[in-house]
Order: structure tokens, then C-alpha cells, then sequence
């Protein structure tokens, strides 16, 4: 089975400050890239993080085991450097066999607390 | 009147603690795939549910009568086995007509309470 | 300047409850089909309304301006018919010239308040 | 590396009262279109507003640099005027090169406090 692209961008990335929970990975605000390797084989994945006013972060390279998912949480991405918090980003994530990609955020500050979510955007390389 | 497509996915997959409200299914977590069924003639569906580590569950076969809309809830899928709580999946949905599909959560946790939608990933088969 | 498609469809369909601003129409549970009608002409537009168990309702039928946008509710669509509250429904909406559309609720429910959006799904006629 | 389309549009436009946070502008209402240009060129956009009864504005013209990122707020666009809140309006977006819009709104206003975020409609000029 296989469903999906290789070129995908979310243009809105913003990493907010963690929150009252911010020891507890599941509550403390972050944001998710859903991914979907619905294909026979392993994908492999590279990410490029673009700021307002300075150079592409990158590239992060991910890989995902054949018929599985994984919701990939941008604060957990370290190498080559981690992605600073209270700063607009965006990202292209490039994959060698379709992948579908879905962009989730938590804002769990107070008096902001939220949940989002949309399909990324996706198109053929 | 036909609109659509025959094979969609959903990346983001996640069914929260029931919250509060566990008794009440309105207003307790849940994950809903909104299907519209324009056609003239009933729809079967076939829905594959994939994890980060383990093999994928299902075929859930689920069948729309013409003209009519299901929004069908994840919590509700038993056979051949419930989709576990509090853990991340994704599917992909194939329709032997096509469909539109729509992706909802809500999300009754007490400190996220949130309610997310969008459009699901479409291709044709 | 013309964008858009002249097929869309909404699968999420849902009026919840007013809540507890049910005078105040800006702040009630409401459902909004957000439409951009960039063209030089008027766009008359046709909508069609699903349900789990029953037939469809309407034609309704909507008429924006050039160059104008209208940001429809579901809750005062009043002819042939109101759609219920606290039932599922999806719907279809026909124009005769391309238009954007875009899908928003507010539920204000004590406990669920929520304002969720998503682009509809677009099909070419 | 080039990802996106050359025109976009929102049909979902609303700035809300500014909330209780009016001073702060990362924390009252405010709406952004987010904006990739991945292009190793400047990008220009020119904006178009949409109104329900009035003519349209604009054009905005707003510039992105090589491989950066703009989360562009509507209520930041004062040239040739500035954009009223509580004022149904949508917009469409052209680009001299391929870009990515995501359109995000918080609405602090007490009572209603929400995020939302989906894809911008896209079209190939």
C-alpha cells in the first residue's frame, strides 16, 4: 500500500514556552509532525527549519520503519541543533517515498491553552 | 451527484483519556473520520490503522448507505480489536466509491480541552 | 481575478447547542461556511445537506456579489428547511463560477468551547 | 529548493476585539498568514482584501527574502489602510514565485479563547 508525496512544507512552526506541565513531555507544549509510512520499505526523511532573519537549520535526517507512523515532536530534534522556543519557523521535509504529513501543535501556556492541527502541504517532487 | 476521492489518510491519530465526562459519549475523548457519501449507491470502506511499533490492525469494514453521512467514531471500532487509548496511530481509508473525509478530535482532558478538525489527505486509487 | 473551484464539500457538520450566549449571535454555537467570491460577477451558489438517517435537505440557495465575500451561517439557513441542532450532517455546495470556501465552528458548550477551521474539500465540476 | 503555489487565498478572515492582553501583541487576537518562500530569490506578494459590503483593499505589498520565513499579522498591514476588526473579510495572495500559506488566528477575547491554523487554499496562477 502506498499513499502520499515526497515534498511537504508547514509554513506555520512556533515552539511556545513549555507551560505549567513543562516536566511532563505529553503537556508541556510542543509541536508534532505526523508522519505516515504506509509503503513496504523504510522511509527516509530530511527536514529544513527556515527562520525570519537567519540561515536554514539542517538538515534533520529521520527514519521511519515500513506500515508504521510516528508524530515526530520538533523538541526533540537535536542534531544538528535544537529548534529555539518563542521563534517563527517553517520547515520542508523531504522523503524518498510518499509519506503522508500532518502538523499538530499543544500551546499549553496559560491563558492560551489550544490544540491545532492541519494537513500539511503537500507536492510531488 | 458523486465528490471525492477513493483513498485517504489520516496522520494523526491519538485517542486521549476519556476525560471528566467518561460516561457521557458526546462529551468524553473521542476521534471522529466525518464521511460523506453523495452517491446514488452505498459505499464500502475498508480502514487499515498503522502504529509507531507494532504491525498494523484491522481490515474495520464499515458500509454508507447512498446519500447519507457517517461520522464515524474510532472509539467505537471493535472488531477485530479496539484501537488502543493514549497511543499515537494513523490510517489510511479505501472506499469502493468516492468519499469526502473529515478528521475531528476531541480532546477532553482536563488542563487541553480542545477540539481539532481538518480536511484528511486524499488521493486517488 | 477568479480563484477557486465550483464543487466543494464540508463532511463535518455539527450545531451544538447555543450555550450560554444563546442571545448573542457572534458568541452562540455556530457553523460558518466562510465564502470568497473573487470573480467580476455574481456567484449564485446551491447547497445540498446529508444526514445519518434521513434524506437530503435543501437545495438552499446563496447569492454573493462580485468581488465580495459572505460568511454564511448553517444556523440561519432557513429555507426549505433549519437544519437541527445536535445532529450530524455534511453537505455539498454547487456554484456556477469558482469560489473559495473554508468551514469554522464555535462551540460554545460549558466544557467544549472550541473554534475549529479547515479548508473544505474543492472538486473541479 | 522550491515548494508551493503562486496564488493563494483565505476565506476565513475575522480580527476579533483585542482581549484582555490588548498591550501585549503576542497574546492579543490577532490573525497571521504564515509564509515559506524556500526560493533561493526575494519573493513580492501583493494582498487583496474582500469585504461582504464594501469594495476590496489593497493592494498590500509585502517582501520575503531568500529562504526565510514571514508570519505576516493582518493587523500589522496599515498601507494603504489598515484592516477593521470585528469585520468579516477574506483575502487572496500573489506571489511572484512559488510560496507556502498557512492562515492561524488566536482570539483571546474572554469567553472564546482559541487557536485555530489550516492550509490556505492554493492555485497555479
Amino acid at each position: 500500500m502506498s499513499i502520499g508525496k515526497r515534498q511537504w512544507a508547514i509554513a506555520e512552526g512556533f515552539l511556545p514556552d513549555p507551560g505549567p506541565h513543562a516536566d511532563d513531555p505529553e503537556l508541556r507544549s510542543h509541536e508534532t509532525a505526523c508522519i505516515l509510512n504506509a509503503n513496504e520499505r523504510d522511509v527516509v526523511l530530511v527536514i529544513t527549519v527556515f527562520f525570519r532573519d537567519r540561515d536554514t537549520a539542517g538538515p534533520y535526517r529521520i527514519q521511519i520503519p515500513a506500515r508504521r507512523t510516528l508524530h515526530l515532536r520538533f523538541d526533540q530534534l537535536i542534531d544538528p541543533e535544537p529548534i529555539p522556543r518563542n521563534t517563527d519557523y517553517a520547515c520542508v521535509i523531504e522523503a524518498d517515498q510518499p509519506v503522508v504529513i500532518q502538523h499538530t501543535r499543544l500551546d499549553a501556556r496559560p491563558g492560551e491553552r489550544a490544540l491545532i492541527t492541519t494537513m500539511a502541504y503537500a507536492e510531488e517532487k
